[in-house]
């Protein structure tokens, strides 16, 4: 009879309990400290705490001896095995997770604006001293999708793509907009009185928060700490409610979406607001929450929706990484420098939502309708509403599949011409499908 | 400095390629067959394909040495090191997994009836053996909920609650009753004719498929292979397509959701139609989609949709099983032998959707609601339409929170009233809320 011999990672059990450190005691790492303190996990066991303000009043009391402010001595203490990084920010934070790999530590991370801009040196280290970055918490709304990417690398799975609501900031001001009928300061306040946008939301309705998670998403796809090279990214502050309404009527919800699509290797990379029908996965999701739909190599199309932040799921991505650590359960880290290809933009086909402001004489469809024929942009369809404006007019077209580098030289010449009054508004359509 | 030792897991890399039999050469076997040999997946390598009918012409074309009739020789064959059974039932694939596992071999099904039924003696012999079982094509549409609940284990993850649609067949009829205004019975037919359910259709319509993934899933949860006790199922036959219709009025879909929830650890578990909001995650799924809504121990929400069933998603959950084999990543399978505690069925509370079919004359909703009263249920919404019906007319009610008992003894005294002309129509209002 044969016998396999049994394999060491299926049948071994945790011995021993792993020595925790926090360095960062805010919202988030007070998250971790409620859990790894006063609920207990087993296997997991907090050693320090580290911040530069150890005397303020947080909604957990921890002893003295467990606090301080040196990080420097807690990732070359011997008495700590796993250093969790929550302070955010490029510095001290980059300084924090190197030390600790350096001293053999296993790190866990919450933070995605570091990882996507200094992955390729922390995960590159990681990799050489053989130590394990955890950092499910820096992409929290999108964490189960490390997972489906265990076994990826370019060559296990082609997927086709993948769009994602990644940013429930947002995501929040964009559903205000729609349900309430509000502008982008009105709802983009709102959201900031209700603690879902920061006093400065730069970040988040530019487009770099989701192009951050975009590119730590990007390094696990690829299996590369080589991060991608700079791609196009637009956020949401010059969506008009007018366009919501439009997109509204035309069945659509304006959704702020990262695009990550692959042909025989070559990627399609942005970040950018986006029509996808309101009946969708994407396009129904409201509120905070974040979504992803992806589109495998033989066109089956799944999706996952999950709470984009909060304390609660953040230190609960923080915990998930530290077990698995301590169970010595296989985790997924970007662990080669292999670059990726990104295909020229230009080429790229969509079908686009415009809307122009023209002047309500005359002639004006014919001479843009002429300016389409010539890039040979097809037209989907036509809204132009009767008006008693004296100024200029609306006029929204939806077109057909166009390559993205002959729409924009159309629009460049649309908009020379002196019956379109104001800059055309462009928001790419994207056929989300569940 | 502290220089902590290199784990096994994370540095081995595959260097032997598995060789692999795969025993059932029907739709998903020919699909995983493709994968294997047409396209070829490194470190896996196909070396023999099982079948009672090896004449019969396939989508792929395999050399004559391949094929076999003789599945009892292949399992214990020392060349073979991963059985894939695709032949699905009980017999033989019961005999072929035990013979596998004791000859040494992993194991991979996509045969949720088998597990659901026979789990119990399965994984326990894999456990004594260390064998491995891969399952994830046994709920294909929910596969990725297996990695969320790789740490779980009852202590470690003390979810809530999880509402899942787990059978496409009945999604779609229920989404095509519901989008064409059609009965069950046409809704059904149309499903056969499209491939969406089969001629005999009872294990999806009366809920049995829906109630075997609850069963496989309850036990990845508990980390137990002992099987659950039998719980409440009921499947669609009898939603009436009014039901749907005062549903839609309410502003809710009707679903079949199987229910899983846990407080204290004690459990709930059922399979049966319910109304769920129709904006939410689950109430918004159309066609042959599954969708899984789970909710943590801190209220947190997060939601998965993924295509219930078809060739490619199958053969591919298997392809990511046998990877993970290959590759000795930790899997996930119930190695445990505790049992799970339900809770009484009677105490569980819910929200309740009720149609009355009573004579249209003064007094009917005064004894109705009395009952109720007496049982302290609570109305929250009644629609009666005018009707010029002689015979007996609907009477919708919802209510507020009510103990399953309570109800159950309330309509035993409303259906023996004279004014009451039919058995009262009962579905469940579940609270899904992504």
């Amino acid at each position: 009879m044969a016998q396999a011999k049994p394999t060491s990672s299926r049948t071994k059990t945790t011995t021993t309990t792993k020595k925790v450190a926090v360095i960062g005691f805010g919202n988030i790492g007070t998250g971790v400290v409620k859990l790894l303190y006063e609920k207990g996990i087993a296997g997991l066991e907090l050693v320090k705490v580290v911040d530069i303000d150890i005397k303020r009043k947080r909604p957990v009391t921890l002893p003295a001896s467990y606090l301080n402010t040196d990080w420097k001595a807690t990732v070359s203490d011997p008495g700590v095995d796993i250093v969790v990084e929550v302070i955010g920010g490029i510095e001290p934070a980059k300084s924090i997770l190197l030390a600790a790999l350096n001293h053999g530590k296993d790190v866990v991370t919450a933070n995605k604006m570091l990882l996507a801009h200094e992955g390729q040196s922390i995960f590159r280290l990681a990799s050489t001293r053989q130590r394990r970055i955890g950092f499910r918490a820096s992409f929290v709304g999108a964490h189960q999708l490390i997972h489906e990417f265990r076994q990826t690398g370019i060559a296990a799975k082609k997927f086709k793509r993948i769009y994602a609501i990644l940013n429930g900031t947002c995501n929040y001001i964009l559903s205000t907009m729609t349900r309430e009928g509000e502008g982008f300061g009105e709802a983009l306040s709102e959201a900031q009185a209700k603690g879902y946008a920061e006093s400065d939301p730069s970040d988040d309705i530019d487009g770099v928060d989701t192009a951050n998670k975009i590119r730590i998403l990007l390094a696990l796809i690829s299996n590369s700490y080589h991060m991608v090279a700079p791609f196009p990214v637009e956020g949401i502050r010059d969506i008009a409610l007018q366009d919501i309404q439009y997109a509204t009527e035309l069945d659509y919800a304006v959704k702020l979406i990262g695009v990550i699509e692959q042909n025989d290797g070559i990627f399609n990379v942005s970040v950018h607001p986006a029509l996808v029908p309101r009946a969708s996965l994407l396009g129904s999701l409201t509120g905070a929450y974040n979504g992803i739909e992806l589109e495998d190599e033989y066109g089956t199309v799944s999706g996952l929706v999950a709470p984009g932040a909060g304390t609660y799921p953040t230190a609960d991505a923080v915990i998930k990484d530290l077990l698995d650590i301590a169970e010595d359960r296989t985790m997924v880290m970007p662990k080669s420098a292999g670059a990726l290809t990104l295909g020229p933009p230009e080429a790229i086909e969509r079908r686009y939502y415009l809307r122009f402001s023209v002047v309500d004489q005359a002639g004006v469809l014919a001479r843009i309708s002429n300016i389409f024929w010539k890039y040979d942009i097809s037209i989907a369809a036509v809204i132009q509403k009767e008006t008693t404006s004296k100024e200029f007019v609306p006029l929204v077209i939806t077109t057909h599949l166009a390559k993205e580098g002959d729409l924009q030289a159309a629009i460049d010449e649309v908009d020379k011409l002196e019956v379109v009054k104001a800059r055309t508004k462009i928001i790419r359509i994207l056929n989300a499908n569940t």
